[in-house]
């Protein structure tokens, strides 16, 4: 591979998450080969969790940058997962969602928390803003995570026409 | 602020991206205070990028961390913009799209490529896989960008229910 004179690539927190939750829907097991749910079923914890509002604090120089993110009902929200430990960015193949009846996939295939480079993307709802604070529901990351940018929704961004999913992954 | 315990957040290229796009649709001005098109309109730049097929070539040893993706229609790259200057990022606010008869607006309410963490994120459609290389259609990052991660792109992903979003913003 030739050389790409690229720069480095090295993330500042913004702000941090305030949040209920204290623990990832999924963690890597003790045999450090798999993902295994936290807290029993993966899909009644992401059905909980569409309805949990939590905040996001921006650090005080963030706070001109807000300006103008009330006019959007949802934002795209970009976080590290900062529970997982480096040595498990190393799993290139799960079973989705923790669950062994799914043939295993690999992490670029799935929405494992646990990647190359563990930077997650959630699409939530902004319920109001509050100086630095942003309001918002639906959100699975869990409590002092730092994020590490946010990005208005529009459909413009987040469009895909006649999208097609394997049969394993869940729809809405 | 309580001090995080958060971990070093630095990100390791996956791989690259193969396009006949070499500069953004937007760059700093030379005042450097403000957005401008690098080539006329930057709107129907967005159309034409739309129609525009390239590649994201993985490299070798991110092979296994693809099994799968295959069956997914669209993907959520995440890609690092190199050629926008680390002393840009400390841009606050911006007429969207480098148009000035939109207000400025803060960066984490416009999709500017300038931000504290520029981590870009496009929706694209997959064409199809050959090894480590995808070829995909409507992405917008210039040839040779970083890239940092790849998702499936699921309706879990990136439903945004009765999304509102401000007049300035186009639509589709």
């Amino acid at each position: 591979m030739e050389t790409m004179n690229w720069p480095d690539m090295v993330l500042t927190p913004i702000g941090r998450v305030v949040s209920s939750l204290e623990l990832p829907s999924l963690k890597v097991g003790k045999k450090s080969d798999e993902l295994e749910p936290s807290r029993g079923d993966v899909r009644g914890e992401y059905d909980k969790i569409k309805e949990l509002e939590s905040a996001i604090e921006l650090f005080d120089d963030q706070a001109e940058r807000l300006h103008g993110i009330e006019a959007f009902s949802h934002i795209v929200v970009v976080y590290w997962p900062h529970l997982i430990k480096p040595e498990d960015r190393k799993l290139t193949q799960v079973h989705p969602m923790g669950n062994r009846e799914i043939p295993k996939q690999g992490i670029f295939a799935t929405c494992s928390p646990v990647r190359p480079n563990p930077v997650l993307i959630s699409v939530i709802r902004l319920l109001s803003r509050d100086g630095n604070t942003l309001n918002v529901k639906g959100f699975e990351a869990v409590n002092n995570s730092p994020v590490i940018d946010i990005k208005p929704c529009s459909p413009h961004y987040i469009h895909a026409e006649n999208m097609v999913i394997p049969d394993w992954m869940p729809g809405r």
